[in-house]
């Protein structure tokens, strides 16, 4: 049984007219003799006037309430593709989270994926009918609805894939596919036509928003070939694939996040466990900490910088300003306009000279560097958030993204062939 | 532990207000010390709204999947309902028709409820939650989502109401309760205090539809007491309970059916087994034969009426005339401008002279009866259309039904005490 699993996002069923054109494609790969299992999102605004419907009612509605409200939206599209795959003549039948046996921990409105029973669905598969799959949703102990949070429709269409053993899994979005940088910001960016997992999952840590995370790290431990392409035209998006299947660059994307805030506390006396005591008490308040840098201070005090969600700046302040006498340190500060710049590649901490390169790039446009981390296949600089965009630009120049060609170095995946 | 199941319509829940309204009044029957468990409609249009949906993706979608569709709409108001009471601070649980144990047959979208594994409802409504269950649903074998046919949340209640041991099961709909008449018609109509189950149900089946006759079916099996009560006024509204617990009226109510028609096989040799083929004939495309009257003819030559849903007419007609040959039938007769009107009571059969009071009050105003059929506590004389309402108007004169009082026997049953 030859697999692909296919998920559109709610733009792309956002109106039956949409779903009509879904069904269409889905005919289409179908035509080609695959099996096809379909992960569906909810119609448009569907959750958005779902969540408005349940503070009509409740100040704080439950989060395992919101998850049965909220999972009803791709009951609906579920349902609605599976009629219009049947008025094309094409066998198909829509299945909750429940039925596709999509079991999850109980963490309402965040719950993760901890297998999928895939028996209905590749019995469904094998009687050659679509599988439409409600994404986003869950089932956990007693047939509790739980949602995934964010981008769960992606991470249900990768682990599906990854159950299934499929070819491949194709996420259809209201963009070409993956591009260098956000192109809204920088022109000349250009699309990718492969990425590795690693580095896609750097993008989209560092505030792409093509994918989320959770779905490249399913697809990257299954080895799930992930397609990211348009639902709106007929071109080849970008493949996520594994490293070794693809041609080295050195720099294969830079990103832009805005919504970050930095936090300092300075002059704190330079002794083990400073460091620990602040993420902790952080951690506990669910803030999560994008960046630390403990700056080597002179006279046994350091100076502590955090990068955290820019909403959370307030909240954090209050923390950091309660631990301060306990820490002995001189003051906290905290600067609510920064923006991240990265560059993403497999070869950034391989090659000679690429993070100077960067920095020179920044320097010659008189950005001023904040603070810098660096991991294995990215390197991220702190600027003042109204330099943020012309730094993302010189960057994407500086390494010349605009002529990024990479090929795959493995026999190209069969689907979208 | 004392349950009271309550049953709230789509126009009552058919607003985030009204949602709040329903649960404060769920909050007033708990602080009455009893343990609530909730039955809800889809809100407002949204059924219709889905339906739309559906036929905009397909002309003929298949039951299976317009199961899928409509049943997310009682999932909504359920969630809805349930943040609504916690935000009141009463511990509530919304609950799917899998949720809550009601096991179907597998007839999409006309299913019957087979049992209900009422454990889960009953360990919620221990731990002094409210059980809030979606109504019009439930679950055939392997978790097909399957819904009830029009009527369907009155009978989720009054099933429910049935595997709980209730002490009553309580309907909120937008009228007062039962009345001995079509209001709109009879302004002298008056609102029953009770009513037996037999009385409702001829009542129901006399085109009153105030409740389905599937959930005083249930309620009548298990002797559930079963109130009709305005989700909108604070009053008593009508009990329909166990006969021998209500002092015995003669007439208890008078109904008009519009939506029928009137067919005749004129002319038939008068052989055994004429009405079993015409029956099955028309049973076989689902048109189902309200009054069937066969006329003892002269000369070994009968006529045989049929009184039948309007809708049915142009299609019963041509089974008719398929037949007609072979019955040796001389034409096929029909009437789509016909009525039905009928009085209603536990006294109907057993007190003599009231068909001859009906028969005589139509009579009096010149209103032919063109058949008429009885039962033992239904009454029902197939008029011309142009003459319903008048007869309605005239039954209900002649019995004084707008001077009815009728009280219980037994002790009230707690429940709205």
């Amino acid at each position: 049984m030859r697999v692909i699993v296919q998920k559109y996002g709610g733009t792309s069923v956002g109106t039956p007219e949409r779903i009509r054109a879904v069904a269409e494609r889905v005919r289409r790969t179908r035509d080609r003799g695959r099996q096809v299992a379909v992960v569906v999102s909810a119609m448009g605004q569907t959750t958005d006037d779902l969540l408005r419907l349940a503070h009509q009612v409740s100040d704080q509605p439950p989060q395992r309430e919101l998850d049965m409200l909220l999972s009803t939206g791709e009951q609906v599209s579920i349902a609605l593709l599976a009629m219009a795959l049947e008025a094309l003549g094409v066998p198909a039948i829509s299945l909750t989270g429940l039925q596709s046996g999509i079991i999850t921990d109980d963490h309402h409105s965040g719950a993760r994926i901890r297998s999928i029973k895939k028996e209905r669905v590749e019995r469904h598969l094998r009687d050659g009918r679509v599988a439409i799959v409600a994404g986003f949703q869950g089932v956990s102990n007693g047939y509790e609805i739980t949602t995934l949070g964010r981008g769960g429709s992606d991470t249900t269409a990768a682990a599906l894939a990854a159950a299934l053993g499929a070819e491949a899994c194709e996420i259809f979005t209201d963009v070409p596919g993956v591009f260098t940088a956000d192109p809204r910001i920088v022109p000349r960016a250009t699309k990718l036509d492969c990425i590795s997992y690693e580095e896609m999952l750097e993008l989209a840590g560092a505030g792409a928003q093509v994918l989320h995370p959770r779905s490249v790290e399913v697809a990257k431990n299954y080895r799930v070939p992930l397609w990211v392409l348009s639902g709106f035209e007929e071109r080849s998006g970008t493949l996520v694939w594994e490293a070794k299947k693809l041609e080295k660059v050195v720099v294969t994307g830079a990103t832009l996040n805005k919504g970050i805030a930095k936090v300092a506390i300075c002059g704190v006396p330079d002794r083990p466990g400073v460091a620990a005591r602040v993420f902790g008490a952080l951690a506990r308040e669910g803030i999560n900490v994008r960046l630390i840098i403990q700056s080597v201070g002179q006279e046994k005090v350091t100076d502590i910088s955090l990068v955290i969600g820019r909403s959370f700046l307030k909240q954090a302040v209050k923390i950091l300003e309660g631990l301060r006498a306990g820490l002995k340190a001189r003051e906290i500060q905290s600067d609510g306009s920064v923006a991240e710049v990265s560059i993403v590649g497999s070869g950034v901490a391989g090659t000679a000279g690429v993070a100077s390169r960067m920095f020179r790039a920044l320097a010659r446009r008189r950005i001023n560097i904040q603070l810098i981390s660096s991991s294995e296949i990215r390197i991220a600089c702190i600027v003042d958030a109204a330099s943020g965009e012309r730094a993302l630009r010189a960057v994407h120049d500086e390494f010349q993204l605009y002529r990024l060609r990479r090929r795959l170095v493995a026999a190209r995946p069969e689907a979208r062939a």
